[in-house]
């Protein structure tokens, strides 16, 4: 029997239409590419929409057409946001730190039939644009008077919007339609793309928004500190005209200074990024003395916060640190770190020890741990196994059905990670599967290794990989990049990790180096460490002047 | 082109099965029908679940199936909504409170299967059991100590799982399944029947749970003194499971020291409920001195409460009082009283008057004002007209498609209510369309001359109703309740309305009863009111002993 109950497609332009309609004055602001503030409210958002999304029809976008675009935080990439999604064409959103070769290869892969593109990869997009097969338009995001030399042929964004009127009715979409993609950088073989809908987006906005994943309310003032093209900057640019909350767009400034001015300007309630940006941001407030008391939360995720800067970030920023995990195949949301009822009583040591683990698990996302031998393992925070997740906000296949190996047959997606879920809930990663360093027969967590010598107050970050060895198997080398001006001995450094670890997990070795090589969404490129292994980094082992 | 995410239905099974895994020990806790409090944990919960759902399966019922029950908020009641819906049929709530006639009246318009009913109701059972026709199965709610004597035949629920194992698989379920039935009490005509889904039941918890809504976290106890046959007790037994929260079912007794008990021992955060319950709970903290002080939230809806009880109940019980308008029609969540940024600097008195009105837009529920023209009017805060409202938990049609007239032709819901829309998007009803008074072509407000006179401190509420006038067609008659010990001038009375609304508004006449006439949902039935007017009416008068 069939429910008597509206069939209201779940679709994105809804969303922008609810803000306008209640929140027509609560502002979109941007730090723009070309340097200014910008700011709006939702009302002309949503009326610059409109004629963004008569201006692609004008250009001959239809449904399903891939739209990309190579562009930082800002107020003409939140207005893509509604502009392609509503007119049911697929906002495919590059990340611009891949390498040339990649950013042509992916909008190739894509079949990209128009290339919106910030001023700042002008001279990207001229370099790579006699490869790409299948873009038809370029669109430079900005006004005439900042037209891009280097891209003669490029329309302007300001003077299609300035052709079209805001009077528009969006066409019925599908919700199951898709509406966004994004690529993940697959540390193994070519990037592979996460083909987004409307209703796993609006689904997975409203989860986003509950009390025990981020709390939005209209009251807030949202400044994500993650990319739109890293999973829609984690889906806030959604999320927020949802809730009707105030969002503030970093444009291409993830720098502490940058950040920091924006969160005094704008009296920001929450943000959220990598670790990176807070250390940043921490270093930024120790120098100046500034003082912010407007923070209710730091979302941090990407990577594992240590303990260390996570109390650092509470000191410094005010608010709580929520640890969230999740990755791009889930729109990204997986788990969130937030407190039980039991946990109220915890002490200062308990709370910091608890909030190190990635999060607790939420209706909506579907886990399991799994042995190498496909059995599920039990939920004791001992087991660790194969982290797979399943959920209307979970990707069911990679674009062009690529990669199918990490789809289980019964229909759950594997994570690559490896994890142990608690009785209570808590998901704890110990590594990424690829990294995972077995010694003995028996796994060695890599995160547990960098967070116990993190925890040295001379450490900035560290990475843990695995060396070859004749009677083990592998053992741990632990790579170290002190803060600056420290100093420190390795020895030093190997007592205070064999203290707080598994003695047989203590590494043979901690080297010292100047850096660690990072990759485009700011983690440490392990393999790239592995391959080096070990001629290249006896060569980069320095100790920092002190 | 169709997106490639999980297409996960959304089912009322994963909302247990999700408590039952995270939130294993969290508390369901009752004040059973038989006497004693009855806690559990969700694990526990949904065992048993799943043994009901083995049980109603062995005694035939097939997907489509209506299953009622005639039952107070308890954890039997509780367990059917999940073992009823799981299995694809519907539970159809039915209100005890309706005349016996009634109630075999919406059994037979149902036509249910299977009947569920707490011992209380014993002999209403054994009383129209003869004329339910298509019921094959009567269930006492209880166990074999308490088997009803009055209806021989019943089999009794606690045997019924006995004989079952907890180890069951749910059957798939197309999420746009009718999940449950709940009759309106229609003012006129027959009941009609609202045919929930899984869809629209998930989708409403989600947003019922927003911070913006009720804010449901993982922290918090929920008392929901809405009885489980009133619209699914505004959701709660479903968002409460959803996001980890404790439950605390208040079985049939929702009088002032009941309520209080269950607060205190369970360290309540949330209640809501009809204005009454309030008044009862703040009369018996006032007599027994006692303190309540962990409500986070006073959710007050089915009627409007006025100034003075939102007051009241803010200083006896704590928290914040969040008033919430909605419908049977609506799943119920329509708007609720949360404020905006702009109002962090409000003062007290413009507080009270913000939180009159009934809430604000949310997300989900799409509302216009249209006029007797059909046209929509401004959202000036001013322009009263008929509410019409659309969304993904709005009822479509009512059961068997009766009642067409509501359900216009664009797609919208007439709700009967006249009301106004401000520009912050507040909602504030001026009237049931049926009780509008018309005086001289113009509207004259019920609720505010209610409102208005119920400022007084004598008064413990008040009905207007229009009785016919010569010239003005319409003039309003203003009956009084007054609070017990308290004596009132009606003079004095009208004048204090007098400086409280427009001049033309003041009702010619302000009458003092000792009562009035309360219908099954806890409304003052207007229409009796009026058909009583003017006879009956004046031997109601009487003057309370002071």
């Amino acid at each position: 029997m069939q429910a008597l109950m509206m069939d209201r497609p779940l679709t994105l332009p809804t969303i922008l239409e609810y803000a306008a309609q209640y929140h027509p004055h609560q502002e979109v602001v941007t730090r723009t590419v070309e340097g200014p503030i910008h700011r709006y409210g939702y009302a002309e958002a949503l009326a610059r929409v409109k004629r963004m999304a008569k201006a692609l029809l004008a250009l001959g976008v239809k449904p399903g057409d891939r739209v990309a675009t190579l562009a930082w935080s800002t107020h003409r990439h939140f207005e893509l946001y509604f502009a392609v999604t509503g007119i049911g064409a697929v906002l495919h959103t590059i990340n611009p730190r891949l390498h040339p070769d990649q950013v042509a290869w992916v909008a190739n892969h894509a079949e990209d039939a128009v290339l919106l593109f910030d001023i700042t990869f002008a001279g990207l997009v001229a370099e790579i644009g006699p490869r790409l097969a299948t873009v038809k338009t370029l669109v430079a995001m900005t006004d005439a008077a900042h037209a891009p030399a280097e891209v003669p042929g490029a329309l302007i964004y300001e003077d299609l919007l300035a052709a079209q009127t805001p009077d528009f009715d969006w066409p019925q979409v599908d919700e199951r339609s898709a509406s966004g993609l994004c690529y993940t950088s697959g540390t193994t073989g070519n990037p592979k793309g996460v083909l987004y809908g409307h209703r796993s987006t609006v689904l997975h906005a409203l989860a986003l928004s509950l009390p025990d994943a981020f709390a939005f309310s209209a009251r807030d003032v949202l400044l994500p500190c993650a990319q739109m093209f890293h999973a829609n900057a984690w889906c806030t640019p959604y999320a927020a005209p949802l809730v009707g909350a105030k969002l503030v767009l970093p444009g291409r400034s993830l720098d502490g200074p940058s950040v920091c001015e924006l969160i005094l300007q704008e009296a920001v309630t929450f943000v959220l990024g990598v670790p990176t940006i807070w250390v940043g941001v921490a270093d930024h407030l120790d120098q100046t003395g500034q003082a912010i008391d407007t923070i209710r939360t730091v979302a941090v995720g990407g990577s594992a916060p240590t303990a260390a800067l996570i109390s650092r970030i509470e000191q410094r920023l005010g608010g709580e640190v929520r640890q969230i995990w999740g990755m791009t195949e889930m729109s990204p949301l997986g788990v969130v770190n937030t407190p039980l009822p039991a946990h109220a009583a915890e002490d200062g040591q308990a709370r910091l020890q608890r909030k190190l683990k990635q999060g607790r698990g939420l209706w909506g996302v579907d886990m399991r741990i799994v042995g190498e031998d496909g059995a599920e393992l039990p939920r004791d925070g001992k087991s660790p196994g194969a982290l797979q997740v399943r959920g209307p906000w979970v990707a069911s296949a990679y674009f062009k059905h690529e990669g199918a190996q990490a789809f289980t047959d019964d229909g759950w997606f594997d994570t690559g990670d490896i994890a142990t879920l608690d009785p209570e809930g808590y998901l704890r990663l110990t590594d990424r599967a690829k990294d995972v360093i077995k010694s003995g027969g028996e796994w060695i967590s890599t995160l547990d290794l960098e967070d116990a010598v993190c925890s040295h107050p001379a450490v900035a970050m560290a990475a843990a990989v695995g060396v070859p060895h004749p009677k083990w198997d592998e053992r741990p080398l632990l790579l170290v990049v002190l803060r600056p001006g420290q100093t420190a001995d390795p020895e030093v450094l190997k007592a205070h990790v064999a203290e707080r670890v598994a003695k047989w997990w203590t590494p043979d070795e901690v080297r010292i180096v100047a850096e660690l090589p990072i990759g485009p969404t700011g983690k440490v490129l392990k393999r790239e460490l592995r391959d080096a292994l070990p001629e290249a980094l006896a060569v980069a082992v320095v100790q920092p002047a002190g």
